[in-house]
């Protein structure tokens, strides 16, 4: 058998260490170079592949793969784009089958989430149908930590880790300046339909911090909030606050669509945070300060956890590993061995268990009243934001981030409209 | 001469690294414990003076007060309280003078922004004429880094690097997702009167990042910036905006009062990054995202610059070695030698020149256009965010910031109404 190439690609949201995956599938290809051919990555993800932008990483130096490992955001770019189903739209998928034929593809390595992990499957399925066999391999990322089977999702680790550290360090800001000025501090974080990242400011309770969260799987009670945060003043003479974006009113509205419009009339001009910070400050009269984190907490590889970093590697590693071994039609996962001390190891878990199957924060990590977490909630959390793994910096006091060069393949078939 | 005690307070907003500039007075008083007796810090700032509510710092450990150099904000209280003009309330620079008398404090180390060192400096003058001389000192701080003589004030260049690094981490992000989705980033800063942090921001030019950067120093002019973010997106795909939270139009409205209302018609919820980031919706039709900051970029630790720790520490100790020398009324500053290598020294200032005098950006720190920043203001910049000065964390993956006994002394005299 001849070797066969292999294909890349990054999708939707990026993350502080989705870069870290790609480091992991492309160095391990490098290291089986007996088996695989060219590794090409879709430029902007699947879009590449359909347009047949391959990104040539041969081209690449092994020092700038290897600062992959430090670098946010998709190296190759990313793409929102979503295969329709195979009904719909076969046409895209046999062009992705076409194209991999042309080059040569032989494994196709898909770095995403719940929606990369269906199209993976999916192309596994066609692609025997159509007698050109690729072995498709589902690489876990998402900072939503949604994906089912693996114990948590690379990317969440380190948003959580970024959330815990900026909630304490500007709520010991408001604690520090209570007395005569700012008692409430709110941050906005991410996480339309689920609490994770929520949940990780809710960790600063354990460091003396008066904190109350709000979920989006807890429906927004107006007046028992105030209440929680009246309480908490009273007792420490201040209090913070994190509001997922998610959070919504018993109808399903938003909170951060309660009502604002700019100059224009336009709905939606701020988040929650300042929307929850004008209630308080209406109920209780206190002055408030407001963050909204924004890409801030995904892109944040400054203060990556090291376990993240850690298993965004060792996935993409696996995931080669695995094609090597001859699996098909999977996603390495991480599977959880003990908490304390933290113990890991790499499982799998077939693809046509993971597509289209979402994986909510379960009740019990939420505290009775609806406002924290539980032990078990903390249990679960403190491995993925454990250890430190910084980048190098340069002289100017800056990251050193790598730019690839991300020099196309030359093209073999016709165009095709996407 | 049998030795005096020494008072210590924080004065307005807090920062990464005013409690290196508490650390540096405090151990460098205990080295000196021959000729300084114990430190008291004001509880909440000068109000803790007024009120007689002095913390005994030598009830804290070496080890506790040596973790304040790597832990942000205020650790003994902070406030925003100025002290009128000496002939409207004079009562209260007496009984400040009366409580440094009741607890024999031949020191006054005041931290803080032009606010305080007005006030240092009135102490210093009035309690020569009531006859108990205090050797009045100010440690700069503020992130504003508006104080004049000094190169900087500790504080702004940790803002700075954070902002720096998050505009960089940020944009790497749009840059992966800009072909199918997000094009434009806004980030808003602090910066009510001067636009130094969103300079740092302006930083990431160097780092092929598109960026558009509005001063508070530049009257914003709506149609120009539309065609300059245009252009940058049209060149490159992308674009990212830092917006100050001072930028306002010609009559002197801030952005962020442009018109926002909340369902009870309140102005001012939104800040000026979702103002910002609407008229580009609104004029170029582009997916867009926003972020603010606030309280996270003054409070972030975890991402401090060596430089501002070091200085920070070195001020506070200069203050202490300095009142040792017979020095009264006046601020240790930060002195250039040289940008590049980098090379500072320790200089000092006379209060009185310090006082009421605020230090603005230069204009020719401004690109020609209004948007951007010169080689002047670079080579100025990044010195100030050189270095990494991380915390140690814990097995949780947590910073170990410290969190003070905080003990009260004994009280002497009356209760005082502020």
């Amino acid at each position: 058998m001849s070797k066969k190439n292999a294909f890349y690609a990054q999708s939707g949201g990026v993350t502080a260490v989705i870069n870290a995956s790609g480091c992991g599938v492309i160095e391990t290809c490098r290291a089986h170079s007996d088996q695989i051919g060219t590794v090409y990555a879709g430029q902007n993800g699947i879009i590449g592949a359909l347009t047949e932008n391959l990104i040539d990483t041969s081209k690449e130096s092994a020092e700038d793969i290897a600062a992959l490992k430090t670098t946010p955001s998709g190296a190759f770019g990313s793409c929102r784009f979503k295969l329709k189903s195979l009904e719909e739209n076969k046409r895209e998928y046999e062009r992705l089958i076409e194209i991999f034929k042309a080059h040569d593809i032989g494994y196709f390595f898909y770095n995403g989430g719940g929606d990369s992990a269906d199209t993976c499957y999916k192309v596994s399925q066609l692609s025997e149908k159509m007698g050109f066999p690729v072995q498709a391999i589902h690489v876990p990322k998402t900072v939503d930590n949604d994906l089912p089977i693996t114990d948590n999702c690379p990317g969440f680790g380190s948003v959580a880790k970024y959330i815990a550290v900026s909630t304490l360090e500007a709520s010991y800001d408001v604690r520090s300046m209570a007395a005569t000025s700012t008692k409430i501090f709110v941050i906005e974080v991410m996480g339309r339909h689920a609490g994770w990242i929520a949940a990780a400011g809710a960790l600063v309770e354990d460091y003396g911090i008066p904190v109350v969260t709000l979920f989006p799987e807890v429906e927004f009670d107006k007046d028992k909030f105030i209440a929680a945060v009246d309480a908490k003043v009273k007792e420490f003479g201040y209090c913070s606050i994190v509001v997922s974006e998610g959070c919504h009113w018993p109808d399903g509205t938003f909170l951060a669509e309660q009502g604002t419009r700019d100059s224009f009339g336009h709905a939606q001009l701020g988040g929650a945070a300042p929307v929850v910070a004008n209630m308080i400050k209406d109920a209780l009269d206190l002055k408030f300060h407001w963050a909204v984190a924004d890409y801030l907490q995904r892109a944040a590889r400054h203060i990556s956890s090291a376990s993240d970093v850690e298993q965004a590697y060792a996935l993409g590693k696996a995931a080669v590993e695995k094609a090597l071994e001859g699996k098909n039609s999977i996603m390495p996962t991480v599977v959880r061995e003990s908490s304390n001390p933290y113990k890991w190891s790499i499982g799998e878990a077939p693809l046509s268990e993971v597509a289209n199957v979402e994986k909510m924060m379960p009740m019990d990590f939420i505290s009775e009243d609806g406002y924290g977490i539980t032990d078990k909630c903390k249990e679960y959390l403190y491995p993925l934001i454990k250890g430190e793994a910084y980048p190098e910096y340069d002289d100017n006091g800056m990251p050193k981030y790598v730019t690839l060069k991300n020099e196309l393949a030359a093209k073999k078939l016709p165009e095709f409209e996407i």
